[in-house]
């Protein structure tokens, strides 16, 4: 029998002491053992000094291209992972929540990483604060990396996805990780440890794994490190209460699991669509996984007119449920639980359908509470099985009460063809929930449902959730660096920063667009010569490009106006004749103008005022793998040269290097 | 001799039991005497139930506007507070931190809440996600109220902007607050609350006010709530390890006192402009409010080479400080603490200045430790008055060793005129402060100071400083609200958040610059007719504009280019005459474009192209207490009437009623 390995301080390390078995679900053998935790604290040492410098000397985008890189490879080799999967419990379909949800959460942090952050690990937040009149006072809110180490304990049901979703931020981020997977599943996330450092790609140090206990793992957190955690809301409450975790402030986030929701509107009856639907996605959630999943419905709430409705449809479709269509319990033991769990329920509610478990297999299993208002249980029991509850409502207004009754978890459900409704009880429910799912016929073919956490939007929930927060797209990438902020002159911000804050130094030594990458720096600038604009500009423009409204083409209408002083310039011809006085026209290192960001014009312009104009490179951004990247450019228009009358950004793409032409 | 009352439950009630009395920091009489605390269930039910919804039922502009009355009213009655704040201790100048910066957060969050924030208390937060390829399934995040009480329990030495500094965030994201200010400052805090009721203006159960101690108040938290604590890093441990904030997942945010580091740059010689400045700022931070702030510099770490010359110059200006120049502790018993800090730093560091407190007045203290790098006292030991610690450092990567022995602080200053030193110990002390403030010759007048939180600015810090974050603009509103992620199709997710969703409905019954805000609707959208661009249409634009870059007028250069088919229209071009096909040219409601947010052109537009426009209203912001309002409209740019070739918002200022012309 094979005793699993942890990875810890650059070595597969057997564990020591007495082993303790791991048994495949299906069969009842012993499968593998996992044996003692070693002492943490070097393990975590090893981190901070090894893989949190390797991470940090690559940039957020090369980071992407790594995490891109591995994904790629995990998915060539992913049939082994379906192959150990199975002997968890888990059917085909559940393995591919499983592995291809996680490999799928690498690949969309690579590629939204690169899309969304910059491509240095100092990061802006917002906006420059002028803290001065004369502007030699700046705030600036920037994001960068912890020094530590992201600690990630995990649940069973998902060894693979839940590793991967909470490594891609924190890897993206440059933090290190601790991966100690839930005992009973360690050896799939065993397996995909090694299949990620099979690649070669991986820095040493940036992942650590430990199959078993936590041993001392938590007497050693520091505030640099991150504590995220995955499982029940009794551990959870365990961690955060750590004398360790207390005394150094150490950022925790949990996830526990939670009694979700999934609510009929009142606007749905038997024959419309969403009715189907919701029955569907109720069965699915009870059964997908055998119902061991944090976001799984278990209260099932239903207008009281349909109660029975609901009840016998769903009773039919549990009915036709045949046992390999799901997987089994981890476990014995929590199969046992699971039985326990639903005694609990009966006290307060009858169970419709279901029975007593055979073996790991456990039957869908649906109660029913006539009197969600007033019972307990099913607010507060969770069975981690396929047990959901179905309860009665009066009003939408009751509905909500039922829901909220829960006390806070990860995700509801509301199925309903009438937009008002969705407001309604969306709005009423949000407060308590993390993600809140609307399913109706329009979307009944492209939702991605009820349980599936997606790596672009938040996973967590208040209260009884956990009251953490996970993925979200780049939203994780942030809370796995600190946010601070820094105040100096323009000059200084921009040394931190690396991004040209205004007021700060400018070199104008020759046109910048005739710069490529490898020659421009933040702050190059033009000053360009001035334009009066005549009345004449502004009618052939507006003749020109068909823009003949009033502010522009009529005096007397435009002195009515409360903005302007009469007859005023287009905005539009304001940044034309801008772009006609900085543009460099010559073939050059610049490609394109992609964009403009954050355009705001602060002042009208008049027959006879001169613009000109001020561009300075503001932030840049090489692309990794490319031949050029992105230069945003922050760009003032001055009237006669003093008053500001627009602002904005320009968004360009240069050549990295000089064009050969 | 007078109780103070508790404000709760709608009434002032004064507390029963015995009296503890509160001595006038100056003469030791007693002023004024705190009773027992009642239980806090019922307090913090009528917050929920009352003020709550109250705060709810108002928009957040409109509580803005009511934020700014209000802190108009206590400006004209500021001279009340001023009177009393003597009694704790404070001089003239130190009340001013208090008063007038508490009052100024008030206003600048009534400000930068109308201009930052929408008029709805449902907020987007980011832009949709697009779900699944066909359009019909859509994400999104939303920010909405949460449904508690923001209970702040507050330090000493602030007792009006300790107050005023939380409740301006959490009033503006709709939250009743529950005040609880320390014993010793609370009758100074109960004058402001008098203040703020007195103006009529508070809706009911918006605010209410403990007088001593806590009571029962941590045993009824929920996850709705949100406990915030600003005191020692002690205490701030005792409540984050509650049972009840533990069980319930209870939104915690601590700012505690810590040990802020003020670091002179390696550059910086005794006849520098930064060396004076350097230690002017320290003797403020150890003067003002006689050294209890948390903010204060408690390490000051300098150049080996100047440490006898910083010595010399800090001491200088130490004898200089009459008496009265400096406040007092707010009592005998902080004396002694402090007192009894500094016999603990003597242990490793040495006495310089200084000397035994005279009843209040504890004379500033200078104290120098040789050994920072191996001694703990100076990095642990927080004495909360008018004292600091001079050490020296090496090299630059020494200094951020020491002031990183601080575990977390609020503020670290750096005083350098080089900007490399700024982004070398800036970027090495980031990941332990919550704010670094750089000074030199160019912000010393500007300059705000190390030890001023500013409104706009994050102010909290990790590990020792607590873990927190407050302030930040609004950032800390945000934090008074709940994040949460919606899916659905675009009609669902319009419906919930107010804020057109591509693919939802829209309207096309008129041109919608034909309507005022009165009849205007999210959705409501115009299709315009195609104009075809010619190879005229381009030379003549780069000719009128000026703009003749080559990819528009050299077809071989175009073609070179890697993103273009051969010469393309100008972006400006494309928005021109975009604005050509969707304009109104009447004089009616639509007043001005102010400006265009997230312009990109998504691909080129060729000679022969022909463009068309699609233009919905997204977001109706219509300004409280003014005739107009904003909209958002959302544009997007078709080729062929197919490929969208560039995608922005555009943003006007529309009259709310049709104008009569």
């Amino acid at each position: 029998m094979r005793r699993l390995e942890h990875f810890i301080t650059g070595a597969w390390t057997p564990a020591t002491g007495t082993g303790t078995p791991l048994h495949d679900a299906y069969s009842g053998d012993i499968i593998a053992e996992t044996g003692d935790t070693p002492p943490m604290a070097p393990v975590l040492d090893y981190a901070r000094t090894t893989g949190g410098p390797a991470l940090r000397a690559m940039t957020p985008h090369a980071r992407a291209l790594m995490l891109k890189a591995i994904g790629q490879k995990l998915m060539e080799r992913k049939e082994e992972l379906y192959t150990l999967s199975t002997s968890t419990g888990a059917t085909r379909s559940d393995s591919w929540v499983d592995i291809d949800g996680g490999i799928g959460t690498l690949l969309t942090y690579a590629s939204r990483a690169r899309r969304e952050l910059p491509n240095q690990n100092v990061m802006k937040d917002g906006a420059p604060e002028v803290l001065s009149k004369d502007g030699t006072f700046l705030g600036q809110h920037i994001r960068v990396p912890r020094e530590g180490v992201a600690v990630m304990i995990n649940a069973y049901n998902f060894p693979v996805w839940g590793m991967l979703e909470k490594l891609a931020p924190a890897w993206i981020a440059g933090m290190p990780v601790l991966v100690k997977p839930a005992r009973q599943t360690s050896h799939l996330t065993e397996l995909c440890v090694r299949m990620m450092l099979d690649t070669g790609l991986v820095p040493e140090g940036a992942v650590q794994l430990i199959c078993g206990g936590a041993g001392d793992l938590l007497d050693h957190l520091t505030a640099q490190d991150m504590l995220s955690f995955t499982g029940s809301a009794t551990v959870a409450r365990q961690l955060r209460a750590h004398p360790t975790v207390i005394a150094n402030s150490v950022p925790f986030n949990a996830e526990a699991d939670s009694l979700n929701a999934a609510i009929l509107g009142p606007d749905v009856t038997p024959d419309a669509p969403e009715f189907d639907q919701f029955v569907k996605e109720v069965h699915r959630e009870m059964t997908v996984k055998a119902g061991q999943k944090c976001t799984a419905i278990r209260r099932v709430i239903v207008p009281a007119a349909v109660l029975d409705a609901v009840q016998k449809a769903l009773v039919d479709r549990i009915n036709l449920t045949k046992p390999d269509d799901m997987g089994r319990l981890v476990s014995a033991a929590q199969c046992a639980d699971v039985r326990a769990a639903v005694d609990q329920l009966e006290a307060e509610a009858n169970i419709v359908t279901g029975g007593a478990p055979r073996g790991t297999w456990h039957p869908p299993t649906l109660l029913r509470c006539d009197t969600p208002l007033t019972a307990k249980a099913p607010h507060e029991v969770e069975a981690f099985g396929p047990v959901a509850t179905l309860m009665p409502y009066g009003t939408g207004a009751e509905a909500i009460q039922i829901a909220n009754k829960g006390g806070g978890s990860l995700v509801a459900s509301v199925f309903t063809d009438d937009p008002d409704v969705a407001r309604e009880i969306g709005l009423g429910i949000a407060r308590l929930n993390g993600r809140i799912h609307f399913g109706n016929r329009a979307s009944a073919k492209s939702s991605t449902g009820h349980g599936s956490p997606l790596p672009v939007l938040i996973h967590g929930g208040p209260g009884r959730a956990g009251g953490g927060e996970e993925l979200g797209g780049m939203r994780a990438v942030h809370h796995h660096m600190h946010r601070v902020a820094i105040q100096g002159t323009p000059d200084q911000i921009t040394a931190v920063t690396g991004v040209w804050a205004p007021g700060a130094a400018t070199r104008d030594d020759r046109h910048p667009f005739l710069k490529s990458l490898a020659e421009l720096e933040v702050g190059d600038t033009i000053r360009t010569a001035s334009r009066v604009v005549t009345l004449d500009d502004i009618e052939h423009f507006a003749n020109f490009t068909g823009d003949t409204f009033y502010a522009h083409m009529d005096e007397d209408a435009a002195k009515r106006n409360p903005f302007f002083p009469g007859r005023v310039a287009h905005g539009y011809l304001i940044v034309s004749f801008a772009a006609g006085l900085f543009v460099e026209p010559s073939e050059g290192p610049v490609l394109a103008n992609y964009g403009l960001d954050s355009l705001r014009f602060m002042a009208p312009v008049s027959p006879g005022d001169a613009l000109s104009v001020i561009l300075t490179a503001k932030e840049i951004t090489p692309r990794e793998g490319e031949p050029h990247g992105e230069v945003r450019w922050d760009c003032t228009v001055l009237r006669d040269g003093e008053a500001v009358v627009a602002q904005y950004d320009v968004l360009t793409l240069l050549a990295k290097e000089p064009r050969e032409l």
